[in-house]
């Protein structure tokens, strides 16, 4: 039985309890909105740092901070550093309430030339190995950084079915994800919304998903809501930074309004990881502004 | 007071006829989902048909069908016949309880030369005085066809800046507006998605507006509600059509499903037209197809 047939059953079997007035109120109400199905397990709000940003220095003291103030994941940086740090990151997260989301790091498939594009895709396919190994969710890419070589459409054919498919194929075998990141059009002009990734990553097909990040679609998107279900199923990483100047949330202050993009991860039963990626006020203190964060997310999660 | 919050006011007040058992389900499953704002008034299906497929040769024939077979709108031809037709239709509209949403037709402001968008330009502006005229939604255009000559970001800043904003400025001096259409990928590559649509449309100001049409949506989006939510209160227009072959409503069978997205137009409070824009089976009869998708789309509204 879905949730609104059995809240308006509930509503009937009080009828005695509301004037009929306030029935008739509720009526009008409830005949304008839709019957919403409700994910098969409720969304979790799994609060995520990338690893620069987390106070400490050694792998160990990073991880027991997450821990520690309620972190539920940890996002890490893409390229060498991954092989550097893998079997040591293997170990320390051994028993741990953590997961790897994803790894992060600059990346271009825009160039007219194929055998720059195919040198691209090499570079990514062993770090593929790596996430895939480290049970994380995903490679974060972006097609095309700010100025791209190939005209928009042969770029997004050549993506989909030869330099993106490769990677996605090959990360499916890994058993982890291309995670397409649409950025704003400062940083791009060629992928730039929530739902184009989102139909980028069905059109190749497995090992490829999307990410949102609150930065890019506060200048991109028109509803943070509408990008989320856009992404569906599809969606397996978020980005989270305050909405003025890409600092910790919290510090533009009222700019940094999260609830209707939580309102649309609910919708969705999203249960990965929001993670910050914007900078820290240089006269504050980091491990402050990072709990502040903590608690206004929560208290914003609650409200969606 | 939110209508989630009088509903679980009033499965409070029912405990007495639910057992602890289906509180707990019903607890655990609204747990997950978000708190949703019902709009200001509850969407309408205003079902419309395009003149030519409206039963009938003269212009009162026409209309007295649309309004004895429960339609609320008409959607006309854009061009000369707008001009010609002017007058006539203001006179055969008066007193009825139809309005008139769109009209539609080819446009391309993608020419490499300047003096040719110009020209595109001056095609259109009589058009919308005429739209104004006749009180009309707006007037439906994609910026490119299938073989755009200028590169898709400098074709973007054209429209948004020069071509578009002008046709969107003269539309809001008229009471009108220019309506986005986004088309699937084998009719424009430019503006495919409703999402792109949008954030033109809020880039552009005022005049201009964004539309979703189910066939092309069905090609290129993720999910017909995550569009229509992107839309917003920027959505002017809705276009119909059989999901499998572009005919009418409900020839295509269980792919005829839009339940979908009329949960999107609830939520947005949606209260433009439903348009058909598809063909009819010769071998049946175009009346009885016409009343079959009345009766479907009314069922999947009460189901959305």
């Amino acid at each position: 039985m879905m949730r609104r047939d059995f809240l308006l059953g509930s509503a009937t079997a009080g009828v005695a309890a509301v004037s009929a007035t306030q029935r008739i109120s509720a009526q009008e109400q409830t005949a304008g909105m839709p019957r919403l199905t409700p994910p098969e397990k409720p969304a979790e709000l799994n609060l995520c740092l990338q690893w620069g940003a987390i106070p400490g220095t050694e792998m160990k003291e990073k991880l027991d901070f997450l821990e520690a103030n309620g972190f539920a994941a940890v996002e890490l940086p893409s390229g060498p550093w991954l092989f550097d740090n893998v079997e040591a990151m293997k170990k320390a997260m051994a028993g741990r309430r953590l997961f790897i989301a994803t790894a992060c790091g600059p990346s271009d498939f825009s160039y007219v030339e194929a055998e720059k594009r195919d040198a691209e895709v090499a570079k990514f396919l062993p770090q593929l190995e790596v996430l895939g190994a480290l049970k994380s969710v995903g490679l974060i890419l972006c097609p095309a950084r700010s100025k791209p070589g190939l005209p928009f459409p042969e770029l997004r054919d050549d993506f989909v079915n030869n330099t993106g498919k490769k990677l996605a194929e090959h990360a499916a075998k890994q058993g982890t994800s291309i995670v397409l990141e649409p950025l704003q059009r400062a940083e791009t002009k060629f992928l730039r919304q929530v739902a184009d990734g989102a139909a980028m990553a069905r059109d190749i097909g497995p090992g490829c998903t999307v990410m949102g990040d609150f930065w890019h679609m506060s200048k991109e998107e028109t509803s943070f809501m509408g990008a989320f279900l856009s992404a569906g199923k599809l969606l397996s990483h978020v980005h989270i930074a305050s909405l003025k100047n890409r600092k910790v949330p919290g510090v533009d202050g009222p700019a940094d309004n999260y609830v209707d993009g939580f309102k649309g991860l609910k919708l969705l039963g999203y249960r990965g990881a929001v993670s910050l990626e914007g900078g820290f006020p240089k006269e504050m203190d980091k491990t402050q502004l990072i709990l502040n964060m903590v608690k206004l997310l929560r208290e914003q999660w609650a409200m969606a």
